[in-house]
């Protein structure tokens, strides 16, 4: 199957990294609101094309992975392309997604085409644990703690303060709070209860790091709930210990049969946030075509995504090795 | 939706105790091949009828779950009354799946039925989590250990030993060889190097316990390949500290995007595994019944079943509470 990608940031980069893992798929081309000419990609044969040219290449992709942001980006690209192409998005602004789901699907279904949002690891494969174990247990608890791992939403809001010369934030689960949702006591717990921020920040010369650190602890919605630790490092550090962008967490669900406790959990380690994210669109991109193919259209989530369509093996081949 | 249970052993039980935590569905009848005089169940409003009754039940039954051993019962069942309902079974013979598969597969077609076998947490749930792996980072390693938990097949073959009275074997996986692969090592484990294997064994007045313990420790297939311990116990103590029938373990896959490592694991704690099995079971029902409505029929696995088929949520209520 033919694959484009749209954008070409981190997420773009770790799409094209699965793409050219995935034997059954091939990138076309990397399309980029740039001067195509700036943008330098890795796979040898795709070309770098400008976003208006996508209008000609209808014929020429089977599915388009929209690598842009929830905030602005996605919500007009997804239902635009939605109209012209199977689409992928890893849209992830909770509170919009039923607008954004139903803008997709409109689009989707006129043009005959499937549209798979919030694909990824949270929403996505995280989600799909949730769903997993509400379906079996009914009436249990599911609990979702994230990281270790690197906020970029975060890091960004401490880049934006004055004096922050570079910032990363990671994300850290209490580890004791982590411990009693596994013990299956289904503890009530504050957002302060759940997670720690941990903010590594390169000042700039001069700067008053005392309002600083008063600045990150007390910004309402990323930090004022949580303990929040600030550690001055140099620029050097931060380059060497802290460039890559880790990520991960746990689903964690404790429900019951009677007076029988099950805990069902389900967790990621991951090297490379982008890159696994990528991961997930691109095997979402080989069931968006086969769903396609069988005449299907509209508007779709994971949990729509029966799990063989994700595989590229066979009915036969997935019962001997996988079953 | 209206379920049946046919046998009414562990599993059968822990389908009947799923099936009264669901809301949407109603046990219709139990089906037993003793005499239904001596079979008491646990559903005030439900019958207990002879299994052949389920010839005149067509139209009463929309879905009706197996709850038979995978060595000869379900090969014979549930090709039979997939030509009559929607089934759902929890075959576990490995070997033999795909044979199993084409059989229930060739009678709910003509029949125009949803038979999906091989329910469970493994197979079932542990496959789901090695095929999401296998499929979102191709060319990784899944591991899966087992434990700690009862294996009643080990238990059965202990008990048949001259000499013992009763016995509970615990299948408990090598801490070590979890720690190494969790870290994303890759190891190459032998049998031996995953899982132990411990027994509590009641032995009969006088018995010759040396040669119990041999027998055991030397059994081939069961015990041999693995360290072994045997621990002789009392009746006593074996009712109250091993009368449960706890399970569970892991599957970790360990995958890459290049040098970037990623560990996915998905594990199970459970205090019962025919009543989490049994749970399963009846959300896969709930699938079964829904894709039959859809016009669907054939043999089905839960690798085909997309995940909000088991939930009795509404596209919109997934979309909100759990994505």
């Amino acid at each position: 199957m033919k694959i484009g990608i749209l954008g070409y940031g981190n997420l773009g980069r770790g799409v094209e990294k699965a793409v050219a893992a995935n034997k059954d798929q091939e990138l076309v081309a990397v399309f980029t609101r740039r001067d195509p000419s700036t943008v330098k990609i890795a796979t040898p044969d795709a070309k770098v094309l400008h976003t208006d040219e996508l209008v000609n290449m209808k014929n020429d992709i089977d599915v388009l992975i929209i690598c842009g942001g929830s905030a602005t980006d996605l919500p007009e690209m997804t239902p635009k392309y939605a109209a012209m192409f199977n689409v992928i998005d890893s849209f992830d602004t909770h509170a919009n997604i039923p607008t954004h789901f139903s803008n997709v699907d409109k689009a989707a279904k006129e043009a005959g085409k499937i549209g798979v949002i919030s694909c990824g690891w949270d929403p996505g494969m995280f989600s799909i644990a949730r769903l997993y174990a509400h379906s079996v247990l009914p009436g249990g608890e599911d609990y979702t703690f994230w990281g270790r791992g690197v906020s970029q939403g975060h890091s960004d809001a401490i880049r934006r303060i004055d004096g922050v010369a570079d910032a990363r934030q990671f994300t850290v689960p209490v580890p004791s709070a982590v411990e009693r949702v596994r013990s299956g006591e289904n503890p009530e717990l504050t957002t302060r209860e759940k997670h720690t921020r941990e903010c590594f920040v390169v000042a700039e010369e001069g700067a008053d790091l005392a309002r600083i650190e008063s600045e990150i602890k007390n910004m309402p919605n990323y930090f004022a709930d949580y303990d929040t630790t600030v550690t001055f490092i140099s620029q050097e550090e931060l380059n060497e210990k802290y460039s890559g962008l880790p990520h991960g967490g746990s689903v964690i669900y404790s429900g019951a049969t009677g007076e029988n406790k099950h805990v069902i959990e389900y967790s990621l380690k991951l090297d490379s946030n982008p890159e696994f994210t990528g991961s997930v669109l691109a095997a979402c991109a080989r069931a968006a075509y086969r769903m396609n193919n069988e005449g299907l259209s509209g508007a779709k989530s994971m949990f729509d995504i029966a799990p063989s369509y994700l595989s590229p093996l066979s009915t036969e081949e997935l019962i001997s090795h996988l079953l």
